[in-house]
């Protein structure tokens, strides 16, 4: 392993990092996992240094983890075992940018708010829009496939990938996908790195669809008593037609933690807010919101309002945004953690699904923020967790199972857009075992097989 | 062999077919390869009748082969050796519809056009949508990837795919994805049945994006003298943040065999046609097409105009899908057949792209009509072709690769929408080799092993 290591001196000079002190922020990500200090980390500055790491890790058989903003909140990028790691925050430039073709040319290590703040002067965006993206990167949202607020109307990461240049696990550098919308090359493997959580190859370049900004954006704030009743209002904006820019739903805690946090009020007797952003043009906008305001008054809100105030409306996306972080204020001593459930149900069963999992929370007498993207029908739950307390830790356990069947049973996924990463294998089992699909991890096992023959990758990841 | 005939006549009963002349019309699809003739052709009414099918033909190792619409352009449903051809003309059912969650459910039979008659009657529509639309299905559009003429704004056919039913080449019966428009299940295996070309696995149910119809439709057809004026239309519009509904280009040829078929004129010196849709809201459609209008205008047209002539939008429409049919009116003896070409090329590159491959054929001394989804840099050629002329076959291949070779030049891919099937094997071995990335055939080889390791799937397509 020594000589190993000064091998990897050679090709990274002082960007070679060995000492446990320099070593230890990479143990963990935004997770409860504890990882192992990996044998060293590298930072690699282009695919090339990169190929030389994974020739020496492949003959040597040493185990690599990627990580890049460090947001993922399932244990993906924790080092599991002996590992060399690589970071990819030095490769984090934008290469290209083809607006004409609709696509720019990312390096992985780019951050997601530096990529629009860049976008937005010239008038388009990227659509991923996951509530970390002010640290999560190119890479590591292609790697979980995240999604984010405006998923009801632009899908997820997977959608806006169109080819990618790919370190293969033999330190082979190909490019998979490619420049254009279509294109015919077979087996979609640029398809399957989104949510591979670096289990199967490293992404070294990503070609990503950019999109128009909308002309105009309103918001519609709806405040609602019963669930059922916020439930209809966006099957019945969807039914007819009204594909939201964003649909987002706070429970009460919600509201009352971005009411400590941000002092935004909700009126009296609010157990739930609806917030729909409707995009259109600048002749439409009105008539739109209108349209959709009628829809959801018929259902019965405590309060209903548009605004087009722009201040207002980043306040609230941005407290929206930071519901993890001040969920963190409901602690009642500091060494609890919040652990964060991820389902997704068809919006129309998220009503009885929320009723569900609220009871759910009262049989594992459990604290958690109810809150998530009702347009796509993900539900989160930020649930406090005492790390320390072996019977809390149980129940969140429990709880976390239970909202996975309850989103099983209504036709939905036990994780959405957060991966599988090490927290969710169990889950992701008792799905294959629900749909009676086992037969898709077997299959899954001979696709990383067929990247990753000597298991360097991200071990114990996704499944065992 | 005969006790496997027989014991499939117990499962399928009526319902398989033995005789020669039933069998012929199986051995061809819209290509000009000439197939075997299967032993038997079997047509199931649900996925326990494939699962029982699969289970003999894995014992067996038995070959299978998938036909839905027959419209393939490349061979992949052609029966290559010995082989089960499974047609899924009785499976073509819309199980299900959920307008409110934005999805169907539907079988893999289910012609594409029946499928939107029945959307467009709720205000959505599937947006996929290939010149063949009348005879494609669901299930071959899906092996495919097909794309098709709005693909500008909504992407392919993987774009539109939440979830699959699928039988395994053991017979094993299980589902990826899902049907919400976010899930992490592990790697994608839905992605990966997008363009698979029935070589992986069976699909027997299909989860569908659905999406509303937009309010308002206009047209802009702008006549060019240049292909360069043309391109740079296009290039403005897209810079510009307008993204058309469709965006379509046709040469003088295909003028005058839309001016032959369907007696639409032209105005005298026009090279070249664009014509571009916009969709947008009641109140806005006027302004974006003057808009847009505006923009092309600056290039300088011949001539330039805006419809909202649902009639005329439409024969337009129907002229440049039946573009294929039509092309058989320029034929000099009735023997000649029509191959297409189908690169693609990043939209701005597509002059350079066109001028080239107007020159490879005046080279090659060959005629075809030039046209495609300029807002996406596709770009067909109908090739007239002599099968029985061995001189004129071996310079249509050659111009097959010259123009294959023109789209990597220009950053773009041989393949668009058509799929690789047999015809275009050597094209994608050349893709690969120019980017430097004969690794990935490795794992593409690879995945079909995970999925078929006895390989009674649809051998030799894709590659070999």
């Amino acid at each position: 392993m020594k000589d190993n290591i000064a091998e990897l001196r050679k090709i990274f000079g002082d960007r070679i990092l060995e000492k446990k002190e320099d070593l230890v922020p990479y143990m963990k990500d935004a997770s409860y996992f504890e990882g192992n200090i990996p044998l060293a980390a590298v930072i690699p500055k282009n695919s090339e240094e990169i190929s030389k790491l994974m020739k020496i890790c492949s003959r040597e058989k040493i185990q690599v983890v990627m990580r890049s903003g460090g947001s993922a909140l399932t244990g993906s990028p924790v080092p599991n075992g002996d590992s060399i790691l690589i970071s990819m925050s030095a490769m984090n430039r934008i290469l290209e940018t083809h607006l004409d073709d609709g696509y720019i040319v990312a390096e992985p290590g780019l951050r997601l708010d530096d990529l629009n703040n860049y976008l937005s002067k010239l008038g388009f965006f990227y659509p991923p829009d996951p509530a970390s993206s002010m640290a999560a990167t190119v890479g590591g949202s292609i790697s979980t496939n995240a999604g984010g607020l405006r998923a009801c109307t632009y899908g997820t990461t997977k959608e806006w990938i169109l080819g990618l240049e790919l370190v293969l696990p033999s330190g082979e550098i190909v490019e998979v996908g490619g420049r254009t919308l279509k294109r015919t090359k077979g087996y979609d493997i640029t398809a399957l790195m989104a949510g591979n959580e670096g289990t199967l190859a490293i992404i070294t370049k990503a070609y990503l669809k950019i999109w128009p900004i909308p002309e105009e954006i309103g918001r519609i704030l709806a405040y609602f008593k019963d669930v059922e009743k916020m439930g209809r209002s966006i099957s019945e904006l969807k039914g007819r037609g009204i594909i939201p820019y964003i649909a987002e739903f706070m429970d009460k805690l919600s509201l009352e933690t971005i009411k400590k946090a941000r002092n935004i009020d909700s009126p009296e007797g609010s157990n739930y807010l609806l917030m729909i952003d409707i995009a259109s043009t600048h002749e439409s906008i009105d008539r739109m919101l209108e349209d959709a305001k009628k829809i959801i008054e018929a259902e019965g809100p405590i309060v209903i309002r548009i605004t087009r105030d722009k201040d207002e409306m980043a306040k609230m996306y941005e407290a929206r945004k930071g519901l993890y972080s001040s969920s963190l204020g409901l602690r009642d001593f500091k060494d609890e953690y919040i652990e964060i459930g991820d389902v997704v149900v068809p919006p129309s069963q998220l009503p009885e699904s929320l009723m569900e999992i609220e009871s759910a929370l009262k049989e594992y007498n459990l604290k958690a923020v109810l809150f998530g993207h009702i347009g796509d029908g993900n539900i989160h739950a930020n649930i406090l967790v005492d790390l320390n307390n072996k019977d809390h830790v149980e129940r969140v356990e429990k709880f976390q199972m239970a909202i996975a069947k309850i989103a099983l049973k209504h036709g939905g996924s036990v994780s959405a857009e957060h991966g599988i990463g090490l927290e969710k294998k169990e889950l992701l089992l008792e799905e294959l075992r629900e749909r009676n699909s086992m037969e898709v991890l077997t299959l899954m096992k001979n696709i990383k097989k067929a990247f990753d023959p000597e298991g360097i990758m991200n071990r114990g990841k996704i499944f065992d």
